[in-house]
């Protein structure tokens, strides 16, 4: 069984720990001198054996009322991955090509919101959009990474709904930065499941759902480009390291796929969920 | 008499200082407790203070041999504006207008090194190019900044030299990311002004030379999108935080407007100057 490695609001601080029968083991009670947060959980390798310390604990806490916060809280980078899955391309109905490299682009931690805590639509658009993505996160250091040794960068997987302004991706000459860069409007989570088999990632089923409704849904196989093959091409201009995140793409059926576009609307609830992973789930809100 | 706050290496750590008469007043040696680094004194709004402290006394280190470090260690985010100056849209030969709002794309720290540091020029690729550039850092945090308010929330000034791997800008459908992003292609510094007066941008020159022959000369007058346009802009979707860096564009005249292109060669020296800012040098040196 995989293990499930959540953080939370507790008063306000921010702990770690791990889901159990019923509800959460609070690590951090009993681990914070030697690893304050899951950043340094990721850094040190220590999913096993906090993995083994906490599975014979009985829960601490419920999980009703848990308070989910970022998985981790200081990334050096978030990396995206656009255009990754079939048709995905054609979307664009621009005519061209699949190109030969993925369009990447960054996105700063303060854009994702955790699981459960609503996704911010602001009052600038009402083109507020989904994207269920897989996340892995970088455990070990390295540049000009080979696609033979790729998968032993990962620490832990995680989804991430990449919350998209479609009208602000498209606002300037170049670049989506501004569209994939709104306050909480994108969230990550709901939990770091650690890596350890490549089985985990080779072909596995992603979703998301609009209130019930699927409208996204592929698996992992049919990636245009491949978790070795991310890894690679990041790990090529930049160093690579632990608690950096990369955010692998996501299958079509945006809500701008549809004639008339649908966006998301307050109230809305989007649930992201990939096999093995688990399910990350987020209602919308205007901005107050 | 503007104050120059610089970080270097010393030892195996970073400390900030004063430049004074002939060398560098070390302020960390005095002032590590309350400032740890030049980021804190950011956030604190210290220049002030430790210009005042500063000021009475004799350099503790000679300016030659000084190794210059980047002048803060850990900002949030690093935000670049592309297209920014009068011709620069033109140079692109798409037959499209200027946009109504600026081009965005993140840098992560690693991608720039320090003055009197060597730019790398990595293997993938012979097409590395210099752009000059104002960088502005942020030391009031806001979001949604009115542009009456805007000039308020510049801690300091400095200098970017930001070097872009052609080729891999357009590696892909969308974004320049990778090619903005090799480790060290680019470079910041080489010290902080602290900002105090709108005068010290509304009007300057800004330089850059190539083995001593001009390259990019404009004026901040003439920018497309001002210094309080662009915390405008920025601010509508992400929070601002003290220690941001926004890079403000840069003027026409790259060595890929040349015909052929003229690509920087190791050996090469790129002088990126601006009036009341400074001068930030950096020769290229092949990946090791």
């Amino acid at each position: 069984m995989v293990s499930k490695f959540v953080s939370f609001a507790h008063g306000d601080e921010t702990r770690y720990g791990l889901i159990a029968a019923g509800g959460v083991v609070d690590l951090s009670a009993r681990h914070r001198a030697q690893w304050p947060t899951l950043q340094q959980v990721v850094a040190q390798g220590a999913f096993g054996a906090l993995a083994e310390a906490g599975a014979a604990l009985a829960p601490d806490l419920p999980l009703e009322g848990l308070r989910y916060a970022l998985p981790t809280l200081a990334p050096e980078k978030i990396i995206c991955v656009g255009v990754n899955f079939p048709d995905r391309n054609a979307e664009y109905k621009d005519g061209k090509e699949a190109p030969p490299n993925p369009s990447l682009f960054p996105r700063f931690l303060r854009s994702f919101t955790a699981h459960e805590q609503p996704l911010i639509r602001p009052p600038e658009s009402e083109q507020l959009d989904y994207e269920g993505e897989i996340a892995i996160v970088i455990g070990k250091p390295g540049r000009r990474i080979a696609e033979r040794d790729a998968l032993g960068h990962i620490a832990a997987l995680t989804l991430a709904n990449e919350g998209t302004i479609r009208d602000w991706v498209r606002h300037a000459k170049f670049n989506v930065t501004q569209g994939k860069n709104f306050d909480r409007s994108g969230s990550l989570g709901p939990w770091l499941v650690p890596f350890a088999d490549e089985a985990q990632l080779a072909d596995i089923a992603l979703t998301t759902r609009v209130n019930g409704e699927v409208r996204q849904s592929d698996r992992t196989s049919r990636m245009i480009f491949s978790f070795r093959k991310i890894i690679n091409y990041v790990s090529t201009f930049t160093t690579l390291v632990p608690g950096d995140i990369l955010i692998t793409g996501t299958p079509t059926g945006a809500g701008a796929r549809f004639d008339p576009p649908i966006w998301l609307r307050p109230g809305d609830v989007v649930e992201v969920e990939a096999e093995g992973i688990g399910l990350l789930r987020n209602t919308i809100a205007d901005e107050a």
